[in-house]
C-alpha cells in the first residue's frame, strides 16, 4: 500500500513569494489587453550594456562553453579583487574570492559552510526572504529580529546583543537592503564586526546593492579579512539573468567553500563569467555609472510622490532601488491593498508579507525598475485609486 | 576572546574530488611545458555547437538577460517535454518541467524536497560522488551500497530491499552511471519503481547520460509521472560551462519545487535558456549525435586497449564517456597509480577512490573526451610506465 509521498519538513517552512500571485495575474491582465506597470519586479528594466554582452558573445564564439573551475576563472577573482580596491580602497586577495551563481550561490555556500541543525543565524526582519530560507535549508534556525524606523531598518549592536544566543553562529546584514534601500551606519558595523569576532560568531555581510549607494560613501565589510562578504553582478552590473555573483571569505574558509561549491553546483556560468571581465573595463563602469544617476533620478522623484499621497517613509533609502512605504493609513493587509492595487489601477507592487513577520502587513514595496514617465504615470493612477 | 571559527558539522563529511589534486598538478606540469593527456575530466572535448552558440548570441544581443521564472522559460519547459516524447516515446506534461543550473541545481531541488535530518537516501558506490555530498548537505544520511561486476555497477531491487530501512526516503540511480558507464536494465528499474510506489518512497533517476547509450535503448523513467528524473544539456548536449538541466517531477512536487527553486536558485540563466531552445531542432540534434558516434568510435577502441594491457573491465560501458578499469593487477592504491602515471607517463586520470568507498582504492577511471590519436598516444605512454 502507498503511504503517499514523503516531503522533508523544511518544505513547511519554506514559503512562496507573494509577489508570485500578483506577477502571474498581472501578467494574465496583460494578455487580456490591460497595461500593467510592473514596480514589483526586483532588476533594473536596463538590459545588460553591450561591452558585456559582446564580451560574452566573442567568449561563445571563442569556445568558451566548457566548465571552469569551481572557484571561478582566475581573472576574473583578480578583477574583483581589484574592483575592491579601486572602487573601495579595500585590500583583497583573490584567493579569497569565490564566484558563484548570484549572490544566491554564495548566500548558500555561506550559510552551508556554517550553520546546520541546532545553529542560530540572526537577520533583520523585514528583509530579502531568501535569507531565513537558505538557513532553514541548512537546518539551521534563522532568527528573525524585528527592525524599524528607529534602526533603519537594520541590525544593530544592541539588537544583536539581545538577540544571539549560545547557539548564533552567524550573523547577517545586507546593507543597503532589500526591501528597505537603507544602510548601515559604518560605525554601527565595525562595533558588530568586532563583536562578531571576539566570540567567533561569523559576519556575512551582502553588498549586492552596494554599488548603487545613492547617499553616503560605499562602505565594504571586505576591508575586515574575517568577513564573509557576498556581491552579485546582477544589480549594479546589471547582469540579473546571466547568474553571477560572488563571495568574499577569510582565508581559512576557502578549501572548504571550494568543496561545497564544486559538490553543489560544479562552477557559475563560463560565458557569464569572460562577460563579467568586461564588467571592470571604463567604458562599461561608465554605463553603469549612467544608469544608477537614472535610478537615484527615479527615487528622488518617487519617495516625495509617495509621501505626499500617504504613505510613511521615515528613513530615506540610501541605495537599492526599492522604497518600503507604510500604508497603514490606507490598509491593515498589504496584500490585499497590493491586489486592489494591481485590479483596479494596474500598477504592480510587492506586499510587505513577503519580506517578513514583522509590519508586512503594513507595508509594500514599490521597486523604481521603470522610466520616470512609467512612475509618474503610476503615481497618477495611484490618486485615482486612493481616491475610490 | 576569539572560541575560532565555527563550521557545520557537514563539512566533516564533504570529501574534496581528489581528482582536483590531479587536475592541479597536471596544470603545473604543462605550465612547465610538459605535454598532458587529460583522461580524468567528465565533459567532452567538443565545445559547442554553433546553432546554439549563435542562439545564445541572437538572445544576447535581443536583451534577453534579465531573470526567467523559476521554473524556466514556458517554451524551453515544452521543448524538454516533447523531446521526451520524440526521442523516448514519453509522456511529459510541460507542467512537470523545472529548469535548473544543471542537473546539479535538479539533483540538489530533488534531495532538498525530499531528504532531511534522519532520513535515508539509497545510492550506488561506486557512484557520482556530489550525491552523497547533496544528501548530506541536506542532512540526511547518504546511504552508499556497494556494487560490482555482478550487478553491472548498478543497484537491484534485492539490494535495495536488503538496505532500505523505515528511514529510507528516496532512492537514486543514474543510467548510465558515472563512473562506470553501465545501464541499469529496463526490467530491473521497473520492478524498483514498482516496490518505491508502493512503499511511499522516492525514486530519482539521473538520466544526464541516457542520450548517450550506445547499446540497447534509451528507457527513460519519465515514462512514470511518480518518479524524479534528473536530466542536463551538459553532456549529450554539449553545453556543461553554460550551467543547464532539468528535472522532471510528479505533479503534486511542483509548487514545493517553485518554492525551493525561487529560494535557492532564482532561476537558471538566461542566454543558457534561450540558446538550449535551439538544442531540439534537427540540424543540432545531427551534430549531437555525431559527437556522441565519435564518442562510441573512441569507446570501442579504448575498451579492448585498456582490457589487452591488463586492466579487468568485467561490464561493457553501455554509455556514457567513462571507463572504470579495475587496476588492481597494478596496484592496491589508485590515487598513488593515478598520481605516478601522470609524473612518469603524463596520463591524468581519476582516482576510483573519488567514486565512494567499494573498490575504489582497485579502480580508476578513464574519460575518453580526447580525440582518438590523443587515446593512442595514452595507450603507448600506458605501455611504457607498465613496462618501467
Ligand atoms: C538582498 C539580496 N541578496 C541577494 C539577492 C540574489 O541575487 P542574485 O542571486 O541574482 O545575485 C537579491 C536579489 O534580489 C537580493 O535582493
Ligand atoms: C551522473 C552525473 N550527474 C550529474 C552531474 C552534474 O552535471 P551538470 O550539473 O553539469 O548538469 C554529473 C556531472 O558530471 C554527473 O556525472
Amino acid at each position: 500500500m502507498s503511504e503517499g509521498p514523503h516531503v522533508a519538513a523544511r518544505m513547511d517552512d519554506i514559503a512562496p513569494f507573494h509577489v508570485m500571485d500578483i506577477l502571474a495575474r498581472a501578467q494574465a491582465m496583460e494578455a487580456a489587453g490591460r497595461d500593467i506597470i510592473h514596480l514589483e519586479i526586483g532588476e533594473p528594466d536596463f538590459v545588460t550594456p553591450a561591452p558585456v554582452v559582446e564580451a560574452g558573445v566573442a567568449a561563445l564564439r571563442a569556445g568558451h562553453t566548457h566548465y571552469t573551475g569551481a572557484l571561478g576563472l582566475p581573472a576574473l577573482r583578480e578583477a574583483i579583487a581589484r574592483f575592491h580596491a579601486t572602487r573601495w580602497q579595500a585590500t583583497v586577495d583573490p584567493a579569497q574570492v569565490v564566484v558563484t551563481p548570484g549572490a544566491s550561490g554564495a548566500l548558500l555556500l555561506a550559510l552551508g559552510l556554517l550553520s546546520g541543525p541546532g545553529d542560530e543565524v540572526l537577520m533583520a526582519d523585514p528583509g530579502y526572504p531568501c535569507n531565513r530560507h537558505f538557513a532553514r535549508f541548512c537546518e539551521a534556525r534563522p532568527v528573525s529580529v524585528p527592525v524599524d524606523a528607529a534602526t533603519g531598518f537594520q541590525l544593530t549592536l544592541d539588537l544583536i546583543d539581545r538577540h544571539a544566543t549560545p547557539a548564533t553562529r552567524a550573523v547577517l546584514v545586507a546593507s543597503p537592503s532589500n526591501p528597505t534601500g537603507t544602510a548601515i551606519a559604518p560605525g554601527e558595523l565595525e562595533r558588530i564586526h568586532a563583536w562578531c569576532a571576539a566570540r567567533g560568531i561569523a559576519l556575512i555581510v551582502d553588498e549586492i546593492y552596494l554599488a548603487l549607494t545613492y547617499d553616503g560613501g560605499e562602505h565594504t565589510a571586505a576591508r575586515w579579512d574575517d568577513v564573509f562578504v557576498v556581491n552579485s553582478f546582477s544589480k549594479y552590473f546589471l547582469m540579473t539573468g546571466w547568474r553571477l555573483g560572488w563571495l568574499v571569505a577569510p582565508r581559512w574558509a576557502m578549501p572548504a567553500l571550494e568543496r561545497l561549491a564544486q559538490n553543489l553546483f560544479l562552477a557559475a556560468p563560463t560565458p557569464a563569467q569572460h562577460a563579467a571581465l568586461a564588467a571592470f573595463a571604463p567604458s562599461a563602469l561608465a554605463l553603469f555609472e549612467a544608469c544608477k544617476a537614472e535610478l537615484r533620478t527615479r527615487r528622488d522623484f518617487l519617495l516625495p510622490a509617495l509621501r505626499d499621497r500617504g504613505f510613511a517613509i521615515p528613513v530615506t533609502p540610501h541605495g537599492a532601488f526599492y522604497v518600503y512605504a507604510e500604508c497603514s493609513r490606507f490598509t491593515s493587509d498589504s496584500q490585499d491593498f497590493a491586489r486592489r492595487l494591481l485590479e483596479q489601477a494596474g500598477v504592480a507592487v510587492t506586499p510587505g508579507i513577503d519580506f517578513g513577520r514583522h509590519g508586512g502587513d503594513r507595508h509594500v514595496r514599490f521597486a523604481y525598475t521603470q522610466p520616470l514617465p512609467r512612475l509618474a504615470e503610476a503615481m497618477n493612477r495611484l490618486d485615482q485609486f486612493l481616491q475610490t
